[in-house]
């Protein structure tokens, strides 16, 4: 059991510094609760942050991190149902319930979305106070370490399910990091034939240790081997998960007719896309942000029931002094798939 | 009763250049129908290949056209159930029956489709020989004037279909000509409230005539009405039917958070498009290509109960003689809709 009172926190300073210090706990208010966070995942997203994106969000120092796994410390006045010691993850959206993306069901890409972790300080450290509503309870039989994966399964959970991918499905996920592995693997447990293609030999290898058909696109003419493998068709479903020019351009190419198209990559420029393409074809494309409550439910049930090769994903877990360098290997893109960092010592 | 003896084709010859002379007529072999062409539709498509493009599917001299009505003349071995007199429009796609498409049963998007009146002799003439399977019944209720119409408002219903618009949406429809006024009428018979936004003013103001809401979004800001009008929330559906570059880049910001598009327009170039924004709002984009049965099935009804104002669309009615000069108006762009060709005379 941790000593609470010697929790700490890494903070993020800008100009790409971070320093760790003593973590300044929050007293749960109504409807929160206090986690001592176990481990945290490093996102992409927290390596944009690192980088300077979405400064305009952060307040510094800024804790990151939301790809967390932990145990309730303490339960705010109103909260009923975790005592403390339950084990839990977050799922780290906060909406205003109010607008009109709220008010039609779809939360969670509410028009004033808070997305904890940027907007509000994060889970790299010791002692984190989230609403309650952001609370997933965790199966015993899913450890504390696999469990800090449930968010991105759950953003690979809920990508599957926006593209529709069926059994018998052939599918195609571009891109072969993190969240592109997951979806593929994620695809494959639906049923899927799935072909990933992926630029850094690292990543394509892993993927094929797996037992996931990666290949490098830039080695294969991926257009000409899909149409192979599917005797003309096509695609059922591309996922464009690498964000790259390359990877806008062959998608189109890949679809059968009335094939679906899903974006996960967050594109800062827009890049030419073929319409034509969508039009000869009557191609139907998609863009999935985020998860729902039912991808955390189905990423929960996923990650525990084994199917995964969680422990091969999971490339590394440091302390939090271990942001930094985490960081710094996640930049060069080399061996890293997915780092955690290990909060409460 | 037009003397058939005399029936005469309009042969585009390349260059610009149209002629008229006599009709060379087809005998019906197996499967086919002779029509006596009543009236023909003058399609963007038509000015398109006038201006020289898809030269290669071509065989000149080439009779265009494909919106058409008429009345069977003579019907080949093995058709039944179409004695001469029998009112008919055509679908006029010839699909191959073996492709992956065909298979898959989007033989309207057959991957070896063959376009009848681009790939094979269209309807600008006196007697037409076409696959029996293409035909479609005309109610008497419906004129041959107002049948000419039916391929286009086919080609909206299948749009409308695509888009999946419902009673009580909010759609907006970009670009004004022929097929995008259709959209917008088709829709409101589906119960939508419908902004349409067109540049020429000829175009706005009919469709203002035909109680259609059209803006000019050079003088409109179309994206803050929109917001306004859907209590900040963003439009259901968006249909890109101008393939304009400002077409592409306000479409995106126009729907709601998972609202739908629908991409009508033929962009011969790839132009930027906002992924981003399908991100963000997790929006869907569909391609909509020509028509399935249904859709042809639908315009008829919809033809025939008198609902749209099909005299108000229809701005000219012309002998063959005149499609040069039909073309060279569509060209200039100013007061046409819809030309029709009375093609047997």
């Amino acid at each position: 059991m941790p000593n609470l009172d010697l929790a700490r926190a890494a903070y993020f300073k800008g100009n790409q510094t971070i320093a760790v210090g003593p973590c300044v706990p929050v007293e749960p208010g109504p409807g929160q609760v206090q986690i001592e966070v176990a481990y945290c995942g490093i996102c992409g997203t927290d390596l944009h942050l690192f980088h300077g994106a979405m400064a305009h969000r952060l307040h510094l120092p800024h804790v990151m991190g939301h790809e967390m796994s932990g145990t309730i410390a303490a339960a705010g006045p109103g909260v009923a149902g975790y005592p403390a010691g339950s084990r839990v993850t977050v799922r780290p959206l906060d909406p205003c319930g109010a607008c009109p993306a709220c008010r039609a069901g779809h939360r969670h890409i509410c028009q004033n979305l808070k997305f904890i972790g940027i907007d509000t300080p994060g889970a790299l450290q010791g002692l984190w106070t989230v609403p309650a509503h952001t609370l997933h309870r965790l199966p015993d039989s899913l450890s504390l370490q696999h469990a800090a994966m449930v968010e991105p399964i759950a953003v690979a959970c809920h990508d599957v399910r926006m593209g529709e991918v069926h059994a018998g499905d052939y599918a195609v996920v571009i891109g072969g990091g993190p969240i592109g592995l997951l979806i593929a693997l994620v695809a494959r447990t639906r049923g899927a034939r799935v072909r990933l293609a992926e630029v850094n030999p690292f990543r394509t290898r892993l993927a094929q240790d797996l037992g996931i058909e990666a290949v490098n696109p830039r080695e294969t003419d991926l257009v000409k081997l899909v149409e192979e493998e599917t005797g003309g068709a096509g695609a059922d479903v591309v996922f464009e998960v690498s964000g790259s020019a390359p990877g806008v351009e062959v998608m189109t190419k890949l679809p059968r007719t009335r094939g679906r198209l899903v974006v996960v990559a967050i594109f800062g420029e827009a890049p030419k896309v073929d319409l034509f393409r969508f039009f000869w074809r009557e191609l139907r494309l998609t863009g999935a942000r985020v998860y729902e409550p039912e991808d955390f439910e189905a990423a929960i049930d996923l990650a525990a029931s084994g199917r995964l090769p969680l422990e091969r994903l999971i490339t590394g877990v440091v302390p939090l002094e271990g942001l930094a360098d985490s960081l710094r290997q996640m930049e060069r893109g080399g061996e890293a798939m997915k780092i955690l960092i290990h909060c409460a010592e």
